[in-house]
């Protein structure tokens, strides 16, 4: 019995570690929506401040990205994960990854916020913005509560969202040359548009990726390029 | 004795699976390498046939990705590595992501020549792209060799490629905005030109992406953000 129950220790702390690195995904994750939100947010309002935050926090999300995978690489050594067990770590590596991709064309977009601020002139394209970063904040949201619950479903209808998301990029960049056509002094300015709306369909595929690997873990079915 | 030589066996099967998945890297690498040379040449040389290859090709890039990936969970879960076996693994998950994105840029770049090709027109942005994509080629060729050699000195001086890359990258940016004033009529072509040359921006920093993870499975640290 003293054995058994020690085991049974050994399991709890395996299980605490699984529960621990879940808990870390969902914090970088919830980190990563804010940056996207407050990074299209500082260009809708032109607010530099706030752009100026999302780019000094994306070190934050890169640390969280390092402490994370070191974790895992820990677990993986110690605890001979198999199976389910397994595919969680190996999913978690590679969520991270994505999370930390999101953060990164957060901070650009906050970057891109602070030239437009700087330029000043007009806020062509800016509806666009804003529609497609809601969508896409949307979308990170539901995968991250998708992730939260694993939910292989919600992870599914999830990336469906992301046609749309590519369907209104495409419609934002047409939009955006005629501007540019209209009002050749505005190029310099609609390109800055035009890196942002292209930021926000990556953070769109980086999600999609999310929803894949939820699935992975969830159903042990790679539906990676299917 | 006859223990022994049955771990030896083992071992020896160890081995050779790890050689294994580092020389499927090495041909997935090879054939993304030639994805990104041609795309650029179906560019240069205005050839679709080429850039419906590339496109076509991106698919056996994303079935390598799957099966590689497939090859270093089951090493794990049977073999149960530690320390730099289990960092190797880990390394060829990762890198097989960034190549994997490399191919999907190629096919980007291979989308855009068609496009190009079907508008036909001036060839301004021609010598950009020609000249990034030559030294993003170099890059890549010299990533993959500092991998095959697990050359950490390699990977770090190739690391330091990127930041010409991205140097030239933006003086090609600033070209392309000119030439978008000078004619507005050619916008919606130069366009295509931008992302071309941003997506070879991209392969640069996933390179980047290989050679960090290079230094991670050589020297144990991981230099990412630094």
């Amino acid at each position: 019995m003293a054995k058994m129950s020690f085991e049974n220790h050994i399991m709890k702390q395996f299980d605490d570690e699984l529960e621990e690195i879940r808990t870390r995904l969902m914090e970088m994750g919830g980190k990563v929506e804010q940056q996207v939100q407050n990074a299209v947010r500082a260009i809708s309002e032109a607010d530099s401040k706030l752009a100026e935050e999302v780019i000094i926090e994306e070190q934050v999300v890169d640390e969280m990205e390092v402490d994370i995978d070191t974790a895992c690489i820990l677990i993986i050594a110690r605890r001979q994960p198999a199976a389910s067990d397994l595919r969680l770590v190996m999913m978690v590596t590679k969520a991270i990854n994505d999370l930390e991709r999101i953060g990164d064309e957060a901070k650009k977009i906050a970057n891109h916020a602070i030239l437009l601020v700087e330029e000043g002139g007009s806020s062509k394209g800016y509806p666009e913005i804003r529609h497609i970063g809601a969508s896409v904040s949307k979308m990170l949201a539901n995968a991250l509560d998708a992730f939260a619950r694993f939910d292989a479903d919600a992870a599914m209808s999830t990336i469906e969202e992301d046609k749309q998301i590519d369907l209104d990029y495409k419609t934002a960049l047409r939009e955006l040359v005629t501007y540019m056509m209209e009002d050749p002094r505005s190029i310099s300015r609609v390109i800055n548009v035009l890196w942002v709306v292209r930021s926000l369909e990556r953070i769109g595929d980086h999600t999609k990726n999310l929803c894949e690997q939820i699935i992975f873990v969830v159903k042990g079915k790679d539906i990676r390029h299917k």
